[in-house]
């Protein structure tokens, strides 16, 4: 058998992304949209002025260089950060994305579909299927080439909410460090209606506040932001310590974990709409849900055609039990359970299906 | 205490990378650097064109834009893939970094420099350390900041080079699938001086070669390859019973491990230095090797100030146990071990060393 | 206020298990069931005759012991392994469990009820709820106390399965070295009525196999077991090359994929049900759905309750989309979507759940 | 070619371990050791009773379990936990390991040198090499087989202290959570004289005790007490305030990250002995150099030929740059290098071997 000679070319399926295949029209909404001009610097003749490399005793071949075909544009439009307040005194910035160029006309959503298309090979290489193919993704759980797409953002958030971020532990994260630099004066603070009871039925926590109007409730949450105040005065002291030598890494100790503290966190996108999907639940602390809020606004633009079918195949989808299935084919009202909460759990269920 | 407002600007301490901390005469070297435009497609607009959001009864805070502060530049010059072939049909590409946009006169170092900062806090920011504080992080072992540099690569090798390399657990991988695609007509066949005698003190296999004047050296290595150009026959019958309905699934299961199939592959910058440490090792087998020789050269000159602090630190050091240093202390011609594989170890570090 | 003195036994809420709470008839089912004697080797008696521990300037506080409070008993009942074969050369062995011992009356079920409960604190320490805290804990996707089940099998597969095996990245992997060892002589070849056809349909393949009464059937699949047959004749010249000197390592480059490896695969139990999910399902390539068919079955009896949970809420559940709900809501037989695929999706849950 | 039938026994190259490999007197240590009696719970009849199965239209074959062939006894010796105080209030235990059974005369290095012998084949079966194995794959860095042990601990420690350690990334980790629990009344406060300065040299902060007679100092080190002592009475209005209806997850925000938590830490060896010997580094805070402090002196008899081998190529090891080793060899006083920190790492190093 004739084995033909190896082209590059043909052997990258995605390569050849199409313009038919973008829903938007982008003449209409980009009128200031031009192409990178990418003559920028060239890593070969860096490399001659300093890295002498290894001897490893091979060699390894010249490098091809393949420019893009199409015009390259930045998907954050020349920005060095994007970013949203949140709470009173944090912040979470969009700083880097991995495509950071595409071709023109296309959006970050496009290298999920190159990643997807050397895995299902060219038969799936047709015009103006790449929204179709990313929603096949998503609905599948084919999560794989979503991992191709790489996030960085830059956050200042209080510990407590750092401490439930970072159990998040596929990412890659640098925090500002209280042994080596001095914990900056920045506390978290609702304000006098955001403070929340605790539920009732809810043993995590809850969404209700402390009444505006009835002088109990007001009391509590006066006395509970005066509780602020007053261990936020530990700032102070810890200041004053250790200007009289007392260790940085000692001294912090005293200050609460309503402290805000900053970091790096750089996510790849599958693993970012998990996060989406935890911390934007209702069941999630509200501190944290709305940095979860911020995040996803800030990469709606980025990853277009992702996040609108994240939205309808899992932020928006519901999940049914095998005792749940079985009581709408049967039309039972209640599911075969003892349990009360999971009984509640699908009335509420049964009540947004319209099937009560 | 007066609390002052917090200024975004001021928690950046890695943002102000200065030209001056970079070791290298760009004028020079780069006589076509441009600065990248980057009047690119909004985000913004892109959305409301499609994708509503989410409602999770939060809204998050306007966004704010901060330009870049000096001209941008692409680190891949405006190429699509920067490859090089490797074995017979092979190849390994660098098909996009993060960061792709740095500023003007840095390289991908930059989001090294950039994280280590927030970590070791505003102590660190002086001009010139650079280059510095990337070699204390790499002698240190301290690689959190390294991960912050995230690399794709567009990978073809055999199959039985596929399975060494996806034991790297810490990297996103996205492969052909032989399932939803015909496997493609190309098979890893060696050169006859190529081929690779077992060695005799190393179990793993060894570099040493048949001899090409020997007769019976020259007849065992012609029998290898034609022992492999007959299995690679294998091909055309793979293909004809596919063509008689046979699933592909179950028709590659004949094909050899010598067949090709690729990958993209994406890595943060810390796992590819093990990646490199690992498989440029002699140990290593020759095939691997020369991935791993072709993967650094691609990005010697991304990161160039890590490369080198990597070869001065990892690849070119040398690992002395407790019962080596002892050795040394005493003037010791040998450790106390009555080990004699470990003996030997010492004795070729010995003369390294040039104590013997 | 007073600080009472810390009392470790106050702090293991989990650590008072009641045999209340389990909902099997023991007497009835383990007529052998006799406690272990654990009057085992002493861990601090070996220390003292080789290792003399690290000299860090730190002394650690001598060790108390807590004797298990009632008699342990091991879940595989003194089994080194408990092994199942797969296909016609292959199986997987039951070879550890975290937690091997357990309470008389428990299984290893009660190491996520114990991790659960230091989360979730002493208000979920009652009697009888061990069983419906882990229903809640899969119905709601705590998955974090699933991961303190750590669970270890022994395989061996043919080199296409361990290659869809490997992708499963969060396991830990021994596997068995063509480069070190000689591969053994086991290749994977179906049964005639198992040589399974093309799907139309389905890109990944199918179930379908060839008739086993149409002529050009019976000679397409005996057609395909003589390719087989054919290639794994490749053995006998590996052999013979590594006899005469050629190395291992590039030798095996022409043994097919179907030949046999093995491995050691030791992997939590989130991720595990994880990998039954998936390669239970009916898209999953048939042989490796023998596997975790036959790993379900091992672990069913080590974990009962997990398993029955995770067949009601996960294996056995529906996920509806956005679009599905709606058109539940509003009793339309078509969902909103020009997409044939997911068209023809909703109609399947749509028959399933009996609204066809 | 005759293909044997396939005999399981002989694929366990690792199954045979011999009393004669194991370096200690076990009859003079242990002489209450006794075989553990295993005569328990079966899996399989549990699994009648309960759970049903899965209906994949796959079955699997039945199981065989094989017995051990010598007698198993528990490495934990019949312990439910072995526990270490740790700082004022903290405590270290170790609750459980895989394997927790190992055959009579061993220690769970044995689950090492089992899976390495998968890898590494039949020729390395031999008796009395158990030891050297294990020292060759420390000494080689071939790290995988140590993942076939896994560590399970209940640890209590200060919040800044759970804020380090969660860095680990590589762990399963259920955490008290004080969105569900009211958080108990437990705060790290180091005694007098423990209270230690910043250093000068060291931007981390350091092991420098304030002076004990000096007045100035004392003043300092109580004034650092006493703030300690005030921000803990927050304790008092967190439960206040709980009790008028503040909700658990707002009011634990003014308590000081000087605070206990606890969880469960399950981690395998490698990663296990990664953490040791970066918080064991006099570089790491004090506090968590106490815990794996105690973490090493709970695993050394567990474990105790790995960690022999781990403090002779690990923990008392010593890396040379590059540069050194040029020093070393030309006789060179300074290395090539203008960065006087990495001179003075240099000298410290040339003392250490004797050199200076």
């Amino acid at each position: 058998m004739e084995r033909p000679a190896f082209n590059v070319n043909q052997t990258h399926p995605a390569s050849s992304g199409s313009p038919a295949a973008f829903p938007f029209d982008n003449a209409q909404q980009q009128p200031t949209a031009k192409p990178v001009e990418v003559l920028a610097s060239s890593p070969d003749s860096l490399r001659q002025h300093s890295y002498q490399g290894v001897a490893s005793g091979l060699r390894s071949e010249e490098s091809t260089r393949v420019p893009s075909e199409r015009p390259l544009v930045d998907v954050m439009a020349g920005a060095s950060r994007i970013e949203k307040k949140v709470l009173d005194h944090g912040f979470i910035a969009l700083v880097d994305v991995m495509p950071r160029l595409v071709p023109e006309g296309q959006t970050a959503d496009q290298a999920i579909v190159q990643a997807a298309r050397v895995s299902y090979g060219d038969g799936t290489k047709k015009v103006n299927e790449d929204r179709g193919l990313i929603r096949y993704l998503l609905r599948h759980r084919h999560t794989t080439p979503l991992e191709m797409v790489e996030l960085k953002f830059h956050v200042a958030m209080p510990i407590f909410i750092a401490r439930q971020w970072i159990r998040h532990r596929t990412a890659n994260v640098n925090e500002y460090s209280a042994r080596y630099s001095m914990v900056r004066d920045r506390f978290y603070r609702p304000s006098l209606e955001a403070v929340r009871k605790q539920s009732k039925a809810n043993r995590q926590g809850g969404d209700d506040t402390f009444s505006t109007t009835d002088a109990q409730d007001i009391e509590t949450a006066n006395d509970f932001l005066a509780y602020l105040e007053e261990v936020e005065k530990a700032y102070g002291k810890y200041v004053g310590l250790t200007e009289r030598g007392v260790s940085r890494e000692l001294a912090r100790m005293g200050l609460p974990v309503s402290v805000y503290t900053e970091w790096y966190w750089k996510c790849d996108l599958h693993n970012t709409l998990r996060f989406l999907s935890l911390r934007l639940d209702p069941h999630a602390q509200l501190e944290i849900r709305a940095y979860a809020q911020a995040m996803h606004d800030l990469i709606a633009g980025i990853v277009p055609l992702t996040m609108e079918a994240w939205r309808d195949y899992d932020y928006e989808s519901m999940h049914l039990t095998r005792l749940e299935i079985e009581a709408i084919r049967s039309g039972a009202a209640q599911i075969e359970s003892e349990n009360s909460r999971e009984q509640a759990e699908w009335q509420a269920k049964r009540e947004k299906l319209g099937l009560a």
